[in-house]
C-alpha cells in the first residue's frame, strides 16, 4: 500500500480506516475544523462521505448541519459538497464555493467573515465556541507521529492543538517535497503572554517543519489520493494588462521616488487574474531578487522564480492552476528552496506585514469616490466571497493598492460609485487605486481632493459625467463640505440597477 | 531670568529671540510640524505670533497659508487661532478645533484624517512632502543640549528629524519633573530595516528620556509659561453612568469566561465623560494592579492611580481638565514612576497593541444595525474630528468596544441607523457595541445575527419599532439575505435629519 510509505509510525497506521468509517464519529451540530486555504490542502474524502451521511439522516427525517471552520476557501468536495447536502448551518471565515454563496444569500446558511491573521488567535479566546473534530489533509506522518503538512497550512496548527479529536487525511497525490518547506512556529500565545514574533525577512525560519499531534486525540487516518482543485487559469486579457501596466509604472516611479532597494519591498498579491499579470509584467522590469510576503503563491510567482525575478516566497498556500499545480509536482526539486508555507496568523500577521513592509496589491468589487472599498458586498447585501487577508495587508503594508476593471457586467456596473454599498477598507487603508482607465495615487489627499482624481483617472467615460454631476450638485447640497454627499442619492445607482439591470439611468 | 533654569546649555541660550521673531521665520506656503497632542504640549506663543502675521499680511492683500501637522489635536491657541486668520491651507492628521472643523466643513481647508500611528512612517516615506518647520513645546534643554519633552510627545521625534529648520517654546509652565517620564524609543527604521519593537509589557522602557536634536537646524528658542488647555471635566451624568456600568458588568464577565488575570488587559479609552466613567467605575471592582496601553492619560486614571487600582498607564499625552492638570504639576513626584509618554508610533502601534492585547474603548457618532461603525462624518459629509488612533486599537485590540449614547441632539438622532453614512471601523474590528439601553457581543455572530443584538439591546425604544420595520421590509425586499439591505432607504434618516431636523418620522 502506497500511504504505509507516508504512515511511517505504527500507531498512526492501526488508525486507518476508510472515510465513510471516520465521516461516522461526527455528529449532528457537531463544529469541525478543516483544513484548506483557496483550493490547496483540503480534505476531500471524508467530507463527500459525510455530505452523504447527511443527505442519508435528512431522507430519514433527521436533522444534521455542521459548524465549519477552515482557512479560507476550500474545493468542491467540501464547501460545495456540504452546502450542496443542506449540511452547513454556520462558516467561517471565507467562502468562495458558489453552491455555499448561494445558500448563505439565500438567508439558509449563518457566515461570518473575519480578517484571516485573526482566526486562529480569535479560537484560541474562546468565544468562538468548541471545536469537535479537527478534519485535516497533510503530505505524510513522520516515524516520531508528527505531520507533514500538505499544500496549504492555513488554521491547521491551531485545528489540531484545540480540537477534541482529530481525523487525519494523508493524500498520496501531494507531492513528498513539500515535506522541509514549511515554516510551523509554535511561539505564539494569547495577550498577556504574546511576545514578538522573531521574523525580520520573508525567507527567515522560525520555526519547525512539522505539526505536533496528541496521537490520543487522533480518532482515524483516511488514505486519498486526489490532486487540489484550483481556478484554471486564463491568459490575462486586455483590461488586466492595462491595469498590471499602470501598477508597473507606477512601482518604477514610487522606487525611485522613495528610493526602495532594487528588490523593491515584500509583495502581497491578491488572487485572480489582474495580479497574475502585475506577476508578469514584473518579470520585464529592472527589479531583481525580490520577495513575496503573501497570502498565496500564485501561478505568476512560480514563472517569477524561474525567470530568477523573485527570490523567496512566503505564504500560506498555494493557490495554482491545475496545470501549475502539476508542474510543481513534477519540479518541486526546483522550487523548495524558494517556497515557505507558514501558518495564516503568521503569513498575513499585521506586526510582520508592517515590518516587512509589504507592497499590498489586491482586487476590489467598488470603490467610492473617497476611496472607500468594499471587498466583499455585492450591492451592499450579497456576500460575494469575504475580506480574506485584504484588511490585514491593506492596512499595514507599506503601499496598498487596490484595482479593478473599471465597470462590471458588460458595463451596466460601475465600479466607481458615489457611495459604497458596503465599506471593508476606509480610504485611510486605500492608497492608490487602479482601473484599466488609469491610476490614482491617493497618499496625502483630502476627500474632496481624492474624488477629484478617482473620477478623473479611474472612473469609466461613459459613467465618468454622471459622477462629475453628483460632485457639483453635493458640493452645493451637502450637508458638509469635507466629503460632499448626498444621502438621498449616493445608493441610488444601486437601486437602479436592481430595479432596471443597470446603473445608467 | 526663570527660563534661563530651563535652558541649561549655552549654544540654545544664544537663541532665545521673541514669539515675533520666531514667527518671521516662517514663510507663505510653508510646511510645519507642531508639537501638540489634545490640549498638551502644544506651542503657545508662536502660533499665536504667526497668526499675527498672516493677519497682517492678508490686510496688505497679501496671501499667507501653512500647512500644519501636528500629533492630534491641539488648543485654542494653534488650531482656532491660525484657523480664525485663514492660515491654514491644509492640515493633518486630527483636528478637533471648532473654528478649524467649521473651516474644513465649509470647504475652505482642506484636511487629511490618519491613523495616529501612521503619521511619522508615512512622513519619513516622504509623500506628505516636506517639512519646512518644526515648532516644538518642550519642558526644558539639557546641558548636553537634548531636549526634554513636555506634556505630550506626539510626532516630535520625527518633526525634529526631519524637519529643515526648528523653532523650540520652552515652557515654564510645565512641571519639571515631566522629566523622566518619557520614553523615546529612536528605533524605528523605514522597511526593508525594520525590526521589532523590543516593548512586551506596558511598562517597558525602550528608549530614552530626551529628544535627540541637530542644534545646527535650531533656529529660535522662545521661553513661554502659559497652561496646557484641556476640556474642562464634566462629572458624567446617567447616560455615561449606565454606559459605564454595562461595560463594567461585561469585563467582570469576559474576565471570568476567558480566565483573564486580574490585573485583566492593558487599557485603551478614548477620551471623553463616558470613558471617565468607565475608568471611575474600575475602582470599584475586584481588578487590581491594572494598566493602560492608551493614546492619552486622563483623569479618571489619576483617580485610578491614586485608589492603588492602577500600576501604570502608557500614553503619548496628557489630556487633563484645567483642575487636574494643576493637581498634576502640584502632586507629579507621586505619579512620575507610573506614567510613561511615548511617541504616538509606539503608543498606538498595531504590533504593540497587537502583542499586549489592548481592550480597546472608543466612542462613536452612529452604528449600523451590522455593527459598522462611523466615528467622524456628521451625516456623512462633516467632519467632527477624525479617526484618531482607533482604528489602531480597534483592530489590533484583544477586545474592542464601543460605546455611545443611543440618540443624539435630544432624540432627534438615533445612533443606531439602518445603514451608517460614513464607515470608519468595520463589523470585523467592531466585537463590542453598548449605549445607555444595553450592551451587545458582536463576537462570532453573522450579520444578521448582528443586527438582531443591536436593534434588541442598543437601540433607544423610540427608533427600535423603526429599525424592526426595516429589517422586516429587507428581509423580503432585499437584494441579498447576507447583510438584508435596501439602499433606497438606507440613508433616508439622514436624508429626513437634513431636511427636517429630526430622524423621526
Ligand atoms: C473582490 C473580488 C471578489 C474580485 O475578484 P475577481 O475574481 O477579480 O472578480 P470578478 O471580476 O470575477 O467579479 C466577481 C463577480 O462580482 C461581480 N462584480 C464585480 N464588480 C462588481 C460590482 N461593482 N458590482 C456588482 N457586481 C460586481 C462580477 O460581475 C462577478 O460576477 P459573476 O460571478 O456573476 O460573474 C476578490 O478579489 C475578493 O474576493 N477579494 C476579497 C478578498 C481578498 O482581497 N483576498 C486577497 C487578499 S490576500
Ligand atoms: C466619536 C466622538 C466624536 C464622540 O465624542 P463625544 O465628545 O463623546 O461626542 P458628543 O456626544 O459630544 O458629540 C459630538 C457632536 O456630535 C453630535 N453627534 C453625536 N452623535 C451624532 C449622530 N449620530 N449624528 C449626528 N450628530 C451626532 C453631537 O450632538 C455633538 O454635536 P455638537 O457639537 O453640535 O453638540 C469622539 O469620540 C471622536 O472624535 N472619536 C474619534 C477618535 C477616537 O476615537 N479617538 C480615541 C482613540 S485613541
Amino acid at each position: 500500500m502506497l500511504q504505509q510509505a507516508r504512515i511511517r509510525n505504527s500507531d498512526f497506521r492501526s488508525k486507518i480506516m476508510s472515510a465513510e468509517d471516520a465521516a461516522a464519529l461526527i455528529s449532528d451540530g457537531s463544529t469541525i475544523g478543516m483544513s484548506g486555504f483557496t483550493g490547496s490542502g483540503y480534505p476531500k474524502a471524508v467530507p463527500l462521505a459525510l455530505a452523504d451521511r447527511i443527505r442519508a439522516e435528512h431522507a430519514r427525517g433527521n436533522p444534521f448541519r455542521v459548524k465549519i471552520w477552515t482557512g479560507a476557501s476550500t474545493g468542491p468536495e467540501l464547501d460545495g459538497a456540504l452546502a450542496e447536502a443542506d449540511g452547513i448551518e454556520f462558516r467561517l471565515p471565507y467562502n468562495s464555493d458558489p453552491v455555499a454563496r448561494q445558500r448563505i444569500n439565500d438567508g439558509r446558511m449563518d457566515y461570518v467573515d473575519m480578517h484571516l491573521s485573526q482566526v486562529a488567535p480569535m479560537a484560541w479566546q474562546g468565544f468562538l465556541g468548541r471545536l469537535d473534530t479537527a478534519v485535516i489533509e497533510i503530505a505524510g506522518i513522520t516515524p516520531e507521529g508528527d505531520l507533514i503538512p500538505s499544500s496549504s497550512v492555513g488554521n491547521n496548527k491551531t485545528w489540531l492543538d484545540i480540537a477534541e479529536r482529530i481525523i487525519l487525511e494523508v493524500n498520496d497525490w501531494q507531492s513528498p517535497l513539500l515535506d522541509g518547506m514549511h515554516d510551523i512556529y509554535y511561539g505564539t500565545a494569547l495577550p498577556p503572554n504574546r511576545v514578538p514574533i522573531p521574523l525580520i525577512r520573508p525567507d527567515d525560519r522560525i520555526g519547525q517543519p512539522h505539526f505536533r499531534v496528541d496521537p490520543a486525540k487522533v480518532a482515524a487516518v483516511v488514505a486519498t489520493d486526489a490532486p487540489d482543485r484550483n481556478a484554471p487559469f486564463s491568459p490575462p486579457g486586455a483590461t488586466a494588462e492595462a491595469i498590471a501596466g499602470h501598477i508597473l509604472e507606477f512601482l518604477t516611479w514610487e522606487a525611485r521616488r522613495a528610493g526602495l532597494p532594487p528588490s523593491l519591498l515584500p509583495l502581497q498579491s491578491g488572487v485572480g487574474n489582474v495580479p497574475n499579470a502585475v506577476m508578469a509584467g514584473l518579470i520585464d522590469t529592472p527589479f531583481e531578487q525580490m520577495t513575496a510576503f503573501t497570502e498565496v503563491i500564485q501561478d505568476g510567482m512560480l514563472d517569477m522564480i524561474e525567470a530568477g525575478t523573485l527570490r523567496v516566497a512566503s505564504a500560506t498556500a498555494f493557490s495554482l492552476s491545475p496545470e501549475k499545480a502539476q508542474y510543481f509536482n513534477d519540479n518541486a526539486a526546483r522550487f523548495r528552496d524558494r517556497l515557505i508555507l507558514r501558518p495564516q496568523e503568521i503569513s498575513n500577521n499585521p506586526e510582520l506585514v508592517r515590518r516587512l513592509g509589504c507592497i499590498a496589491m489586491n482586487c476590489l468589487i467598488e470603490a467610492d469616490i473617497y476611496g472607500n472599498v468594499n471587498s466583499t458586498r455585492i450591492m451592499g447585501s450579497r456576500v460575494q466571497n469575504g475580506i480574506g487577508g485584504s484588511g490585514d495587508f491593506a492596512r499595514n503594508g507599506y503601499l496598498s493598492i487596490f484595482m479593478t476593471p473599471s465597470t462590471a457586467k458588460g458595463g451596466a456596473i460601475s465600479a466607481i460609485v458615489p457611495q459604497c454599498s458596503h465599506v471593508d477598507h476606509i480610504g485611510q487603508d486605500v492608497q492608490v487605486l487602479v482601473t484599466e482607465q488609469g491610476l490614482a495615487d491617493l497618499r496625502g489627499l483630502s476627500p474632496r481632493q481624492k474624488a477629484e482624481a478617482i473620477v478623473a483617472r479611474c472612473a469609466h467615460p461613459a459613467y465618468r459625467p454622471m459622477l462629475e454631476d453628483y460632485m457639483a450638485r453635493a458640493a452645493r447640497l451637502s450637508h458638509g463640505q469635507y466629503a460632499p454627499s448626498l444621502p438621498s442619492e449616493a445608493l441610488s445607482w444601486h437601486q437602479r440597477f436592481m430595479e432596471t439591470g443597470s446603473m445608467m439611468p
